[in-house]
């Protein structure tokens, strides 16, 4: 037991509390640290006036976060934002992502909690268990809708400026992102290429905050909101379709149905875009995209995240005549199929 | 907002999220996946039957653990542990970890969701909240007991083996461990060094597994115990003490005075080692001894964390003539007091 060769419990050690690190950002966000930090350099003894918060834990508290890499301490007892928390979560910056770990840290931690009996019994862990919906209610509080959907638009800035890099726009004229949340893909797709005109569809809820930040980016002209429902309604056409973020929600039949809806409506040349945090087709490297799965059990009464071998296997099972994949920002990649 | 200059919030993100791959492995161990993988690869399809799993969720679970790095998937869909998490994470050994997992899982992980409760009120969101006394109830289940002070062992063996090293016992015939819990520390330096002689000092309910742990080593004639509460009785008196994850517990002044019955009972000459997650001087680098920190709002009344330098002032202001401190492994390191 005492040989150097042996194995060291280290890093089943860390993992295993890997949830207070964790913990302690979240709780950063809850109390707006980093948005009151936003304003300037403060001690300890003022963020905790400030905040509302007792003295016998905040120096460790925040101490941990500079350990984290998500405070600076430039002073000895003064601290500020790095350059990321203060672009990513101050509630007052556009680029605002904390609506995303807001949520994660009222529903998502206290969720997966119960991962066990999920595993047991295969089914979600949120508000279903207590026949409640809160996508269903996030869409009727345009507030929250619009913070969460903020929150989107951050998640899928780094993807939509490597779709707008990496796949041959040049190629084509009009592209509608089906799923769109405020428009984060089509508009960087906009700005980067002056000849794509399009849009995107979603809920009918989500238009008016689309048609804001459009306008807002100076791209009403260009790019239009399509409202419905992917299930109930067809899909609006265009030269490429895009489908970031959603294939993953739903059950292999409800992802054939999203795939095929959107084969019908490309043109023959057109393309359609897939992207999510794709699992590596050996499922061995990419813990997010697996830990999502998870997720979609926690969330989802039968979503899944699936490697791109799977993507394109039903690609060509619904009639595209070829598709590839690559990787994009993050844990995000995209499969292309092309009818 | 599309520069590549710009800071991207995928760090933020994989920490604020960072609790689903802990939760992962905390179900795991919860379930005994690796007790169940130690006989022998098995299929996800068999290891959902022996662990009562439903299908949806336990591919995406075990390839999550591969990508982890706590499970290896030698041939295609077979699953075997690794190395550490088989010596540390098998119940039926005797390295076995996981009663630490267990109670992580069991209590800290849901504590430690009202984090911001505790920073807010500075008071600890463990059982103490209703009334109840984890602690107390262990004391009184032998079997429970037993399993917590073999995971104590895991946790203080990589210490024991570096304190057997890195101390200069050759000056040194008699060593007491205060809170010595099965005894690890003082096996490893008794097995290491052939002079020394001494024993543990701990709770009475402790006693018997800590004299099964040091007969089974072959060391009951050099190494006793010394059943006591270091607040209510005297300390035993030996040329070196040692204090190992004790100090934290508790506030300043029971530090104090806890350093100071050390102190006491050494002979002039003698030496007192303290250990623990020790925080760095500067408290920006040992974010595990920051977290343990936090853990301590969280466990207990008044206990906290500390770093070298802190505790060496502590030693100097009591009277030890000189003290020094120095890495052992993993997070912790020793301060060492001289009399």
């Amino acid at each position: 037991m005492t040989s150097n060769r042996q194995p060291v419990p280290d890093a089943i050690m860390q993992l295993g509390l890997g949830f207070w690190g964790s913990k302690a950002l979240l709780t950063a966000v809850e109390v707006g640290l980093f948005s009151t930090l936003a304003d300037g350099p403060l001690t300890a003894k003022e963020l905790a006036a400030k905040l509302g918060l007792h003295k016998r834990g905040t120096v460790d508290w925040l101490d941990a976060l500079v350990s984290l890499g998500m405070l600076n301490r430039p002073a000895d007892g003064e601290y500020t934002n790095t350059p990321a928390t203060d672009l990513f979560l101050d509630r007052a910056k556009p680029t605002y992502l904390g609506g995303m770990l807001e949520m994660a840290n009222a529903r998502l931690y206290p969720f997966w909690g119960c991962l066990t009996e999920g595993l047991r019994t295969g089914r979600p862990q949120n508000e279903a268990k207590i026949g409640e919906d809160f996508f269903a209610a996030l869409y009727q509080d345009q507030g929250k809708l619009r913070q969460f959907l903020q929150a989107m638009t951050g998640l899928s800035m780094g993807a939509a400026a490597a779709i707008a890099e990496k796949f041959p726009w040049d190629r084509y004229h009009t592209v509608v992102d089906i799923g769109a949340a405020e428009g984060c893909v089509p508009v960087q797709l906009a700005l980067r290429h002056q000849h794509l005109t399009g849009g995107g569809f979603d809920l009918p809820a989500v238009g008016s905050a689309f048609d804001d930040y459009v306008a807002a980016h100076g791209l009403a002209g260009r790019l239009s909101y399509y409202p419905g429902d992917f299930f109930a309604d067809p899909l609006p056409a265009a030269e490429v379709l895009i489908m970031g973020h959603i294939l993953h929600d739903w059950s292999l039949d409800e992802k054939m149905t999203l795939l095929r809806k959107a084969h019908q409506a490309l043109p023959d040349g057109g393309a359609l875009i897939v992207y999510d945090s794709i699992i590596d087709d050996n499922r061995t490297a990419n813990t997010f995209g697996l830990l999502m799965s998870l997720n979609m059990l926690i969330e989802t009464q039968a979503g899944f995240d699936y490697t791109a071998a799977d993507c394109r296997s039903w690609m060509a099972e619904i009639g595209f005549r070829d598709s590839y994949s690559e990787p994009l920002a993050g844990p995000d990649s995209m499969v292309v199929g092309l009818k």
